[in-house]
């Protein structure tokens, strides 16, 4: 049995009922919602109090009565780690006495009995407090009790300096407390808007037939910066395994002096805590690291949890492997692929908390080198258990560190893994390129549940995929790919020079590339501005400076009368940088139609003059109706950037 | 740190995350679902174990993979209570053996090593068992590691023995157990399907002017009984108070000799427990009641928790109200509407246990004269706390009891009060009528969570309630509000006499009765069988006689090219009762138009010949195309409600 009136239902942001943290960039303005509701007619107050986890004193924010029952307020989060929340309510005297005192008042009532009922309130209150606000409050109780100043006290129950008081002194009586505290995890601003560039350090030589190392790709770090990347993720870094090598085009039986894939990971050479010495020395590494940043940018490095046949773990720890009758560990698969250089670890082996222990260290270890983000693969056929474990005790140190999920997988294991810790996720947008699933896909990533943990981060392609609109085809596929990737989500990436070289051969009847860079070294053109590099640069400059490009979820579509012809409005939080992007999906033929300007979603009346100053042709145009005429040829641009102006 | 590796998220059905029972009643066959997976491509195995609540064995089913993650089972809840139910789910070592040996059987590999694997499966289990069960293993284990009874061992891995062995045994490691075991609460099959009907005790005399009592209410038992309903409600039986006695037409002001309104309880001859002395005796009312039951109809009650000003509790328990200063109670009001004659209870009140204590006590007074049923005014304005407990408290004793909230008021306050424990809900049907919103409304009430906790009782009218577009007119528009309410959700009722003798003149411009019965006693005719009666009774027998009727959660809206035609498909869980509803819903004139049959949700090709047997009017048609025509002219017949057969 309790006293509290007040209800607290279906809070946001929350995960799983809060087994979750829901996730958030330092400088978010965090929306909370929630139904707040009481029985009968009484005038409820709502707050909400907040706090960085680490510190002790709650603040109290107001939260405001939209509409049925819905209320919402705002706090801020400017810290990297935990914030927590919770909602309070209550059925507030001085508010009911207001509302009820006006209602009757308008009504044409006389009041003197509700008068009197206020100074009872404000005489309740005056008894509570010590400060300097009781000093008027004797008086107003003496003319709100005497009936010969009826108007006077109908003036003064109404005043600012009564409400101010009431409002300033509320009594908190059966308060509703939310009945769970609830977790934010604001992470680094990166976590939510990071623009990625992938490239195989062994192709990064100026000299064909030469591997590449770490020297060559801090001549890369200029390039890279000059076309706005922010992140440089690396393919394995460590050495390559010799036993059941893979050679060219995934081959089973490589020839001698064949690198290997960078995937397969372990030699007498070492594991997962050493470079392969083709690359260099830890010294070389440190310096592309510092060179890196220096520019602006972050190294990223692949975190992949398995070993070659002659990982040095194989004979050190051979319980962390499932070993079969005939002494062999079945090698990976991921069906239809088969990975025959490539052993699973056991995470479910008698031996798990060492395994656990030493895979964590894997990531300690390069932390401790500065490095702050890792992609890492597969984490789908690896235990749930272990990453949320893992990745939150490596926060505990090193906070700002992002994982990037490179899980292909089921709708429910991407969302969970995202849930349990991943910072961002590669995505189905990959094979989303009719207009209708591109709509669908974002609408579903912007506004379910799935906003509040998973963050998309969008590739065109990567090494082990070449969709198929994007096999054999020329600039104006790749082209619209990249804008789409680029404006419809805040991080996104490209996977290297084959993209903006447009290296589009696939294996025959395959979703993948012909001479894959994952089986041989390559010699690349890293100084000439192609047409489709002079794109990157212009799309990721708007994106660097233009804040409505550095969120995810803001994506609202307008309406097109042509199904080529996608459009959508993209709007930052503080509205000063509004941008209608409008893309062409069609890489074959230029597309006209009509697109519908969006003034109901900019609150400005339908017929207003804009200027539409086209940010990637420098082009302006007036318009001033609500349906207006594009034409776009992909040969020439497959999209407006618009910046909106009225 | 777990070593668990099967998640379970989901789980179907639970209310706010399992804070309130699911409700279900006795006989339904209870469907669970879960969204149930694992990291990698081992094979799961997932199982429900449920129990009565006060029973301490579980009973274990099994769990089936649907699609995407997704799992469901079933188990049949027989009685009435609480039952529990949790899910338990493993990575299954025998499931997962064959499912890979099958694969690289069909794959054309070589599996001698696989058979090896299996034999140690087999091994492991039978160490553990130790039944007979074990017997053939030993030989099973020499052939699947005998290289030379290759084909032999692949034969026997997929045998049925050894399937039936493994599935029998599961190896049940590192199992996942949901985290919280969820509640389903099991009521009487009344709680669904009831079929109420409204009238006034004091109205039900042979005479003009008499005063009406409970002997000549047994004489309308008949009548109500032959109409085919089950539940026979009473505006309250109480001593109606004197001060500030309502009179006819709502006048604040009686004149001496009116009856005043039955919801102005207690005077100076009683309150809550006593029973208005013009309707005679508690014998009198124990015969009533005894005659109803007899003839298949529940006495249903009215909890209004308010007390005229000359209630004894006014004088005996004044803690128990709101004293303003001038030393009066504000009487209730429900804004716009005033009720002078009613005194609102505070229940927030110094002494609220001993008050709370006396309203519980209330309820189980008129339980144990054998009332099960009670509908409850105006919960909305009493605290949500107080139902919550006192509800459960009541069912502690009464399990059967169902309460009925008569709560009109915003969707979450609706929604709480179903959730936590009221059976029934007044609905905002009164007021759907147009075609798309009647849909809208019951795809929310069918397919939204609130089918969980929330059971609808449609009323085209109640005594505060004549809904606009049943004023000033003939039996066509009852006819169709009628047949709507009876075939869309299994519990409906319909406020007496003024609803089958069509009486429906209104007060200007407000959605209530002229001359309400509420402030006056009326004669009825209670014996011509009018074609509403007529209606009225062929309705209820198909609603007592074909189980698709018996259910709310089934109904699917049909294709109409038709504003005014609105079609649903209405199935039994046994799919032995099929019937297709077709309404007119415009009272005025004939509609004629196609209706699509659904043959796909029937799962029956298009075009497979049909016989649709109209109930109503006797007729047959065969159909054997997805569009067929109707003609519904509302003076001959407002609806055609089809049993289908092919």
């Amino acid at each position: 049995m309790t006293k509290q009136r007040v209800i607290i239902e279906n809070v946001s942001p929350c995960v799983d009922n809060g087994k979750y943290a829901a996730k958030r960039v330092e400088g978010d303005n965090v929306l909370v919602t929630a139904d707040i509701f009481a029985d009968g007619h009484d005038e409820l107050i709502a707050v909400l109090n907040y706090k960085f986890s680490k510190e002790k004193k709650w603040t109290e924010v107001p939260l405001n009565h939209l509409q049925n029952d819905c209320w919402e307020g705002h706090f801020l989060v400017e810290k990297v780690g935990i914030y927590q929340f919770f909602i309070e309510t209550w059925v507030d005297a001085g508010k009911t006495w207001l509302h009820e005192l006006n209602r009757k008042v308008n009504g044409g009532n006389n009041v003197q009995v509700e008068l009197m009922s206020g100074a009872i309130i404000l005489d309740k209150i005056a008894k509570k407090i010590k400060s300097k606000a009781k000093d008027p409050v004797k008086n107003w109780i003496k003319i709100l009790n005497n009936k010969d100043q009826y108007n006077e006290a109908i003036e003064l129950a109404f005043s600012a300096e009564v409400k101010k008081f009431l409002a300033d002194h509320p009594i908190k009586e059966n308060t509703t407390k939310q009945d769970q505290v609830l977790s934010l995890f604001v992470e680094h601003k990166k976590s939510e808007f990071s623009t990625w560039y992938e490239f195989f350090p062994r192709s990064a030589s100026d000299f064909e037939g030469v591997h590449g190392n770490f020297k060559d790709c801090i001549k890369r770090i200029p390039f890279v910066a000059n076309l706005g990347f922010d992140v440089l993720y690396f393919p394995p870094i460590h050495p390559i395994g010799n036993a059941f090598r893979k050679g060219k085009n995934n081959n089973p039986n490589a020839m001698p002096g064949e690198p290997g894939s960078p995937w397969a990971i372990g030699s007498q050479l070492g594991g997962h805590k050493d470079i392969h010495p083709e690359l260099g020395t830890f010294d070389d590494f440190a310096n592309l690291v510092e060179v890196a940043n220096a520019n602006g940018i972050d190294i990223a490095m692949d975190i992949a949890y398995q070993c070659a046949p002659d990982h040095p773990y194989v004979k050190s720890h051979p319980q962390w492997f499932k070993w079969r009758p005939d002494g062999t560990v079945q090698y990976a698969e991921n069906p239809p692929k088969k990975y025959q250089d490539v052993l699973p670890l056991n995470f479910e082996c008698d031996d798990w908390k060492a395994l656990w222990d030493e895979l964590k260290s894997v990531v300690t270890f390069w932390a401790d080198k500065g490095i702050k983000i890792f992609r890492v693969d597969n984490p789908h056929t690896k235990s749930f258990a272990f990453w949320e474990w893992m990745i939150a005790d490596v926060k505990k140190t090193y906070p700002e560190t992002i994982f990037l999920a490179e899980a292909f997988t089921r709708p429910k294991i991407m969302a969970r893994l995202a849930k349990l810790g991943f910072t961002q996720s590669y995505t189905y947008f990959t094979w989303r390129t009719a207009k209708q699933e591109i709509m669908d896909y974002i609408n579903e990533l912007n506004h379910s549940n799935s906003r509040n943990f998973f963050r998309p981060n969008f590739w065109p392609n990567t090494p082990d995929i070449l969709p198929y609109d994007l096999q054999n085809t020329a600039f104006e596929a790749n082209a619209i790919r990249f804008v789409l990737a680029a404006t419809l989500s805040a991080s996104y990436g490209i996977y290297g020079p084959v993209f903006d070289l447009l290296d589009t051969e696939p294996m025959p009847k395959k979703e993948e590339y012909l001479n894959s860079e994952k089986y041989e070294f390559k010699k690349w053109d890293w100084q000439t501005m192609t047409p489709m590099r002079l794109l990157i640069q212009k799309v990721n400059t708007l994106r660097n400076t233009k804040p409505a490009l550095q969120h995810t979820y803001n994506t609202q579509f307008c309406e097109t009368d042509n199904n080529y012809i996608i459009s959508y409005l993209k709007v930052n939080t503080n509205k000063n940088s509004i941008l209608l992007c409008v893309v062409n999906l069609d890489a074959n033929y230029a597309q006209s139609g009509f697109v519908k300007f969006p003034y109901d979603k900019l609150n400005i009346s339908e017929g207003t003059p804009i200027v539409v100053y086209d940010l990637l042709s420098d082009q302006k145009y007036a318009w001033n109706k609500a349906w207006n005429y594009v034409m776009l040829d992909p040969k020439v641009a497959c999209a407006h950037i618009f910046e909106i102006s009225w």
